[in-house]
């Protein structure tokens, strides 16, 4: 929790220091079967073998992943959807459709979000200062992402059998759901940085870590200074789909500021697929990149004691075809969580 | 304000009600030339002659729009915009390109939202919770939408010249900003109701007022359910933009419930054009529609004593060309927020 003289909510610019932890109730993630053969395979709690989940297309194959998860972090919490007051929601396509057919049977007041891979740091920011402000009991934070829709949305048609460079990244199928709440849990959230948008002019859709690296670096670098804490005070600080390329130059971005994580730096792309034999190249993206990650992997490792608490940083790269086609430039948006375990004496 | 024996912050299944009320600081809203011969011609702040705004895409010019909106809001707060804290803002293209290029200047922490249509409404209740838990002194909700950029995301080339049934809407180009404040205003925000994807089945995209008007109707019901009151508490129930076929099918929708709102019932899809004159059709969507309505005209009246308080409805269609191509229903979705004049003598 903050130790700060300055105890109050606000800190600093972009940050806010809750005064009483936010609870991380359960966590659930569903992958789809390449994300199933990865370093990271026994931390899921449901590997698809069916990339379009019995569906007859991707986006409705997303759409039940997502609803699954959602679900499945409910009951992983012991509670129902109708103990849930507000769901947190965003995808990666247009309008934001994997979400809509996804959550519209859970029934759930939705806040529908888009942050693009940075979703969920988004969703766990909004839900965290909505169980904080006493506005609800538990909430949902929950994002999707699919390889397939994906690459029909953003890139090419997957039958036309692009070549993909060796910066471009490899969009995880996978969901992930949190369940908030104020009741006590063993991993908690205590403070939020938000992001703004930053853009360096890098136009390269198929170099995404380059786009979102500099967004990574500028909100890293203001939570430390808006929380007065150096990279020590992290187990880990982890940037959600920067991969090998946006990785290299987040870590040179901060270090020309003085800053070096270099130590206690992971990224969610590069651990999710192993590239030598996945053949993903720079490493996994999508929204579900950093959260089926933080999910499975990273919450099980607190909850057990193994990381005391981390930076958890997923990034957005700001596109859509038709901003790239009208040359526009890839921007970037970051959002920081603070993710402890429960010191068991404090309470 | 709130007069329940219940004074807590959850009301009922889908709403809050807020102990201190939350101030509407400024509104601003920018219109393009079609908006600009309307009937709600004198209530903007702005008429742009170039629906374009000088750059070289509807997108840019809808970015661009989105950004003066917002710098005008914040000035007219008297504010800067380093004294806001947080941007609640989205908009209708995919990915939200034209809120990410249109506020990547102004350098203000971003929580992107899509809502569809109703992405004002979503904006509001956030910013309103964020305002109210002491999270930030004054943030910015604001959207944006546009007719050629609509029409090219969701339906056909403009120059393709295709035939718009009658239940059709034409998509506002405009944009709205407010700027929420806990300092006093002459406008407060005391509560609102978040709403849930309600989905009838109704798959005709040209047909927006019926995908809508079962989620204001089920909105408007649990509103008044949750805060205890009857339609008469209010001056104006105003929903965003369902046009003239969707507010018929609202008014039957709650009147099968036992709800009658057409003596207060105000549409501002259908307050925006003058369809003899201006051949609009059903009325006018898009985003900016309910927003620009909201920025000028109703707060306007509120302002000055014409109206003491409206329930403000704006709606969103959820659908993609993707899912519209891939058969899928068109659901809605709908957000409610309880806007008042400041009785002075309160405070």
């Amino acid at each position: 929790m903050c130790e700060f003289v300055n105890y109050g909510l606000q800190m600093g610019k972009q940050s806010i220091c809750f005064e009483k932890p936010v609870y991380i109730m359960s966590s659930a993630c569903i992958v789809g079967p390449k994300e199933g053969e990865g370093p990271l395979k026994d931390t899921f709690d449901k590997i698809v073998e069916d990339a379009t989940f019995g569906k007859d297309s991707w986006e409705e194959g997303e759409s039940e992943m997502l609803k699954e998860t959602v679900l499945l972090a409910i009951d992983k919490a012991k509670l129902k959807p109708t103990d849930i007051r507000y769901l947190f929601a965003g995808d990666l396509l247009g309008q934001l459709i994997a979400t809509t057919f996804g959550v519209k049977d859970i029934n759930i007041p939705l806040f529908g979000l888009y942050g693009a891979c940075s979703t969920m740091g988004e969703a766990l920011a909004l839900g965290a200062m909505t169980i904080h402000g006493g506005y609800a009991n538990a909430v949902v934070t929950a994002v999707s992402s699919h390889f397939g829709g994906a690459e029909k949305q953003f890139r090419f048609p997957l039958e036309y059998g692009n070549q993909r460079p060796m910066s471009s990244t490899w969009t995880v199928t996978g969901s992930g759901a949190l369940v908030l709440s104020k009741d006590f849990g063993d991993v908690m959230i205590t403070g939020i940085t938000t992001g703004k948008v930053v853009d360096y002019g890098v136009k390269d859709s198929l170099n995404m870590g380059a786009c979102m690296a500099p967004a990574a670096a500028d909100l890293i670098y203001q939570h430390l200074k808006d929380f007065d804490r150096t990279t020590d005070y992290y187990d880990r600080i982890v940037t959600g789909d920067l991969g090998v390329v946006g990785s290299e130059i987040l870590c040179k971005l901060l270090n020309d500021q003085g800053v070096d994580i270099s130590k206690v730096h992971m990224d969610c792309g590069m651990a999710i697929y192993d590239d030598e034999r996945q053949d993903t190249h720079a490493g996994g993206s999508g929204c579900a990149c950093s959260a089926v990650t933080l999910a499975g992997k990273l919450l099980n490792e607190i909850k057990f004691g193994e990381t005391e608490r981390i930076l958890f940083v997923p990034t957005g790269a700001l596109l859509s075809t038709v901003s790239f086609n009208e040359g526009q430039s890839v921007p970037g948006i970051a959002h920081g969580i603070v993710i402890e375990r429960r010191v068991q004496t404090v309470d």
